[in-house]
């Protein structure tokens, strides 16, 4: 299959998560990074085309100018999408003026940093007809997707609760706003819009509730905090109702000292309670009541896996795939989209408008909430 | 040193938590069972005592009968103290009687059936200056008590955020209530109380945040549900507000299937994580932002524990030490202090008034919470 | 039921399995203290009974003494068994006189110091027919027990290969034997006999892999080692080969650092392996291919586990049960076999004199092994 | 950095490895696939270059047309190296060829299907002057890099004992042979060489123990088996006596069921003791005696971890990398090498020459103790 070409909207010298899109979309193998508006600084964004490796050519000085430009290069050279990774607020123009350029869209969660704004995403989609799918690294991970799986089957009954967090401990101090790129824009709410921890991370663990169960979070009771001198929120949790009747508890920090990158989740069905761990994404848990415990493994010869989520892993089972894989599988995904070609499973293999409107949605609520003094807002 | 002569109060046939209390007992070393009012069915009361192997002319067939005539004996045959492991609506009564008879009173969790009747216990231990001792069992695990002084120490700053949760699975089918004596009565409220889950195991995760914080539960927020058909929470799960300024959840639940008995609390500070876990109980992970965590290992060889930690256990490390020896160290610190041997920590070794009365508290808050609405509730 | 009455021999101030022996007969219940020879010392003896609770009157100054003077006492009212928890060297005699005066014996592993007085015991009990038990401690977890169960099931297949370890590091230092009442008579050939580490935990490590396959360790090929300055291996690892036919690997150590006692075996058969670490005993591993891994967990109400191991359990899943526990089940059985109840399962619950002699085989064998410079050596 | 243009010899349609390796490359981000002889099929050679989107005409029909016609290329265009991803017997001619064409050699291991031939690639590169670097995989991951480093830095004290299994279940039935082009040239002597097992995955086992250690294997007695009717081994263990002094354990399956691909080792020194397993990469547990156990966390933002090591890091910790990063990581050392960049640690990132000898020498004493009857034999 011909590889999808593609241009990248930020992720330049001193970015992080463009280097894990670039990475992952290696591993898909059907993407080719062929041009790039790195930087809102030219020099800079040269600097890290070369770096990268793509032709001094294509490497532009603004993501309008790359826009432009490559729409009128011929058919079969020119860009077919375009992967955005800047800043939550840097989303919404680019997005839409790719779209409106004819070109199809991956982009980094949180769609955007308002509800407006991704609301506009959202609209331009529509209007354009152009294909748009989110990040949600979490979901790419083969066990994250049987667990989705079996619990759709019914067989462990409905949801009862949900038990989530994303726990981290970048932010622990005071003095960590200073001199972090990542930092300086994360919790700047000009950049990463009026939600810190629960935007950043509290929408993965949100999303990851969301496509384990098949349901939406209905209503949330949340209460932010944060350090002292800070802006927006880096540490919070809330209780949970889900619209078919489960409750649950999801806690999203940047300062829980120890607690690496921990997102942990556990939904408990009438008969069955599943969990996993993204540290050890392989390993998949179902507890039952009246049997042993159940282990399910990863890897691509674990013939009790479902066979579309066999598929998708690139190893034999006790060869673990990580992060990057995960991330891979959502680029291959959105990429045989694009290339008509629709994942075999229940769901798209990339998180649709839907999932990331209802993510903003979740941002928005939470913090009415949290101002509210921890009241019940609903979504 | 002389073994505390007790007599039981509950605990015959049927019984689970009776065994406990004696086993732990026996283990301690320092309590010797010598009277029993083992049920309030004087037939079954004395086929108890037999089976028990406690002196058929001390096994009595009502706690009154046994207050009365223990108390005529000679100071040097009668008890000392009793244990009371009765139903919740039956702690205050004999509780009360006991200590104005004169004895110690060792008793299990929670408190009582209400705030109401536990303010009495209260009432009668300050009216009469008898010892009560409760046994809130976890905060019998070396570990956790060495999780305390850690936190106690200020190394790692205050305390930011706990979570704890303690879930259960027995309850997890409405079927469950029949013909089981132990469900029955915990989910009947006129002998359990007014609450179900978060009274029997909520109390104790509500016990464990304040033991390891040295921190009372300010505030709360908490939903309650139960399966249809049942009167009292089987579930349920809040926001904390701790009095020092932390946050937290506590999630309490006999309905989540496939967590045996699954008590788990994190505690965050500002320079450390705390991690424990009741069914792994032997270890406690510490972890840290710049160094590697760490895994504390109990046994009474590991010289890193604090010396009056050691002192308790009974094994080198490596011979898990369970349950019933968690159990038995809360036995061995109300026998000691019975003798005068007050506890070389900064903790007597079991739950005092105040905790217990902690408790209740928690319980009315709960409750008055999740009816509101879950609101927030201050303790 | 009526208590066994027995007296000990050994176990007196500085000793340690001594006391482990008494609590494990309290939480049995089935057994009363009544008499002892605490030590050979005499005046250690007696402040030895006094401070465990023992009548003074039955506190002897030797445990020659004690036989006969017990023998003397009404039947009514005297011992009925012995449990001696002496050193290696200290083994034979008394137990042989125990029988010969009419008494049962219960024993702490290694059977002797020899395989001849071993042989010596197993002929007393022959002569005499009085039942002797064995405290091979870890076949006394009731998980342990369940992959017997399931081993000898014939579901799984044949027994390919076994890996079994048994490390510690209390003597990984040089200076560890000084001033170490334990470390002083484990290290020493003419008490501890002439095997170390081998006899004192690789003995328990064999046990394991006899109880669980039902086999015997036909051959072995075994190295010794040991610190600078010591007489007797410290160290060692062997490759066995069953009499089923099956492989397997034994380690036994004192001086692995950071392993505080870490016994832990895996028994891979045709179409499973079972996996057990006696760290964490309240959970079974069992993987397969095709499906799932299995978590069996402990708890007398798992009610997948054989009705006489649920039997045995004192608490509900998820209390963890011990060391203590484990042990307190050897004792249970023993107990009930002397009232001639026999074990309900496929094994009597307590090491018998052919597998204590078995035991003794494998010291001799792997000495025999490793001082011939690792050759294969027949059992 | 220009990227390394290299051209793969084997890995087409049905293979495995080759994925592999290319994935890695591409992870690496230092190569460029630009010619391959994917098969010795031409038709299949073809097909397979088209799929992986090669060059037609740098898809060639036999690896020795591939190196004729790429050395008559200009430099600037013609492959810099070559990877041999083949089955062993099929290793050490192209090896030797392609260096004497002018070209490096990236290949997977073990190093040739004899000690004979790997001599020959060693001759080779001895004469040539090229560099040649293998892909012993478990040497990538980070923290094996770490451990490494911890015992190499003599905090530690001497290695005393290592521990290492490598186990699979893939081989477990008698069927597996059948229909499996893994299976098939894995278990043919004529193409895997005459070891099995300990050829394929018990020379990773050895290399970890001599990468991690710092030292050679010096003597081996292994005991190798087989299912019936097979040819090589499938199952084997041994006991190991290292050149500093240590002992050990090592073994090596594919029949151990349940165990996906299981490869645990600990190395204990006098002062620690050090376990990673591959199924949890990012982990590596230290145990002390005097203090807790220490867990090191793998993540490029982990401050503790050396420089060098946290440099080869994607992603900060938490976001577990695996398998096909390990890979990646020789993948760019390699690189870098052909570049002239050398690693920045004390070590290349890739195993030389010396290490892969000691690998085919590690098989030739397994082969001749396991013949000989489970003797010991030197390397």
């Amino acid at each position: 299959m011909n590889p999808v070409r593609y241009g990248m909207i930020g992720g330049g010298q001193g970015a992080f998560i463009g280097g894990v899109h670039r990475t992952a979309a290696a591993i898909a193998g059907n993407w080719r990074l062929v041009a790039g508006a790195f930087s809102s600084t030219p020099a800079k964004a040269k600097a890290s085309g070369a770096e990268i490796g793509v032709d001094p050519a294509r490497t532009y000085g603004s993501w309008a100018e790359m826009l432009e430009r490559e729409a009128a290069l011929p058919p079969e050279i020119r860009i077919e999408a375009v992967s955005i990774v800047t800043p939550n607020h840097m989303h919404a123009p680019p997005a839409v003026a790719a779209m409106e350029a004819g070109f199809d869209v991956i982009i980094d969660k949180p769609l955007a940093d308002s509800l407006a704004n991704a609301q506009a995403i959202a609209g331009a989609a529509a209007r354009t007809g152009r294909r748009i799918g989110v990040t949600h690294t979490y979901t790419g991970y083969p066990l994250v997707k049987q667990a989705r799986r079996l619990v759709a089957s019914g067989d462990f009954g409905k949801v009862r609760r949900v038990a989530v967090k994303y726990t981290q401990d970048w932010l622990s101090r005071a003095s960590d706003l200073a001199g972090n790129k990542q930092a300086e824009w994360r919790t700047d709410p000009a950049r990463s819009g009026d939600a810190g921890a629960f935007g950043d991370i509290g929408t993965h663990a949100a999303n990851l509730v969301e496509f384990i169960t098949g349901q939406r979070i209905a209503s949330i009771c949340a209460e932010l905090t944060m350090l002292g001198g800070r802006r927006i929120d880096d540490d919070g949790a809330a209780l949970l109702r889900l619209s078919g009747g489960g409750r649950g508890t999801l806690t999203a920090s940047q300062v829980c000292v120890g607690d690496i990158n921990d997102l942990a989740i556990s939904v408990y069905c009438d008969e069955a309670g599943l969990h996993w761990r993204q540290q050890e994404p392989n390993t998949l848990r179902v507890g039952y009541r009246d049997r042993p415990d159940e282990i399910w493994h990863a890897g691509a010869n674990r013939a009790y896996l479902a066979g579309d989520i066999l598929a998708i892993q690139r190893t034999p089972g006790g060869h673990p795939e990580g992060y990057l894989e995960a991330f891979a599988n959502i680029y291959a995904a959105f990429g045989n989209a694009i290339r008509g070609e629709d994942a075999a499973g229940d769901e798209p293999g990339f998180a649709t408008m839907d999932d990331a409107i209802a993510g903003m949605n979740f941002i928005r609520a939470s913090l009415e909430s949290s101002r509210g003094g921890a009241v019940w807002v609903d979504l």
